[in-house]
């Protein structure tokens, strides 16, 4: 396995590999791996000839008071864990690597992130957008493997490879959970036992909206309010968000019907936790 | 000589080609024809195996109250035109093709688009280097081909090339002007006989320039207040702007030192033209 930090050397790589008809596969992360991680990097393994995962806690899309400076870093056991996985090269980049002086380009996808993390985070989504553009200009993947814990990201990340007519096939693969039904994360390694297990209310509270859906409620509005009842049982949750919403806009919907993405995110104390279920209304009747 | 009007066609055609080892050229045009076109087409037409130009008035690029509708067009001339150049496919895609509904990505480059023409049609930019970065997903050039004429644009598109890594190296050639130092614009067709030749004071303002950097001027707003006295001497034409500018950040210079562009816009009635010019102060002393 490879370690390479600078983008010539990282394109050149690529480049060679692609010439010799290798199929590339990207697992684009931020590093401090957990199963979630590692369930993507098995599955990329068998998907593609060279397996590339990116490590870069990217500051651009950190906004001001969030966790860049504390986002949970460790490099010699992620660098294990991937090698373990059959990962070939981690591409693991500093920030000045990135955004040398005069760096000056976005990539923002409108619409689809006015709603959920993009209203709660503002420029979030054009931090996530403009790395991973910057990512796939890079390696040039044929594959990229994303999670759908950030589900609002993968719509975001699929309409962007759309629009510009990247030639990158994404790949979204399951949430993974704890046993307590706990969406895995590197921020959960800033909670306790205690709050680890508290916070799997939030996917409870996904598992009960779909229950509901499948008894026949259709109205968001009630949905969302028994989810918020559920998880304000844990007194110390905060939420920030719980919405429905369909899942080309990202609109907040009135009526469940055809492919919708249920999402929640809540802090508990400054950790913010997200957690989300995509489903068919249709293919939920009883 | 193929017509493609279809991206999936498109870039089923380029990726052939390149499989096949062929060197892609790109000549990325709004159509209408003029000498600046062909002199990118020709020159493009011996430096790469396979020459691709596209015709697209992008709406995306034109502001509210500007000439998207009235921009000239003519497709059978253009068809002839870049036939005699050598040309191997016309990418001549529809607005629906470009934008289909939902479309919502969009590239910037901030920094360099607050001034200048940035600065006098907002959103322009934004346009262009959207189209710019789609034309080069569908078509993947390895030589995109643009003229200094529209020198901002060349800076920005430069900088989005470098910031997201895209595989295109930039040919930026000589704007091609009239006998009368007029450069070449297919907006120039909106102009009587006596326009065109008043509206040369534009680049005889910029030979001013120079002749005044040559003879030790170092003072741009000297040089800025002598050629707007030049070009007011025409007195229908109304200035948008005349700047002197660093070539990195085309940010306003308050003495003449190392590259600089030189650019001007004017009004005739309600054509918009510029012209410009790239120095060297250094190279300019006698």
């Amino acid at each position: 396995m490879k370690i390479i930090s600078q983008i010539d050397k990282m394109k050149t790589h690529a480049r060679i590999m692609r010439k010799a008809g290798k199929l590339i596969g990207l697992v684009p992360t931020r590093g401090y791996f957990h199963g979630g991680h590692l369930s993507l990097m098995q599955t990329a393994r068998k998907q593609c000839d060279v397996l590339v995962t990116s490590i870069f806690v990217n500051p651009i899309q950190f906004g001001r008071g969030e966790d860049l400076e504390k986002y949970p870093r460790d490099i010699k056991r992620d660098e294990e864990l991937a090698k373990s996985c059959g990962v070939d090269i981690i591409f693991y980049p500093s920030a000045e690597e990135m955004y040398p002086e005069g760096f000056s380009t976005y990539v923002t996808v409108e619409n689809l992130t006015n709603n959920l993390c993009g209203l709660s985070r503002p420029g979030h989504f054009k931090g996530v957008t403009t790395v991973v553009a910057k990512l796939f200009g890079i390696i040039k993947p044929d594959l990229a493997f994303f999670g759908q814990k950030d589900a609002q990201q993968a719509f975001v990340i699929k309409r962007m490879i759309s629009d510009l007519e990247m030639d990158v096939t994404m790949k979204l693969l399951p949430t993974v959970r704890e046993k307590s039904g706990l969406a895995m994360s590197s921020r959960n390694s800033y909670l306790t036992e205690q709050q680890k297990s508290d916070a799997s209310v939030l996917y409870k509270s996904l598992e009960l909206a779909r229950e509901l859906i499948i008894n026949g409620e259709r109205r968001p509005q009630k949905i969302i309010k028994k989810m918020k009842d559920m998880i304000e049982s844990v007194p110390y949750i905060r939420i920030d968000y719980v919405s429905i919403v369909d899942t080309t806009f990202m609109k907040d919907i009135f009526h469940v019907k055809g492919e919708i993405l249920i999402a929640v995110a809540a802090f508990i104390g400054k950790t913010r936790l997200i957690d989300n279920m995509i489903l068919n209304a249709e293919d939920q009747e009883k």
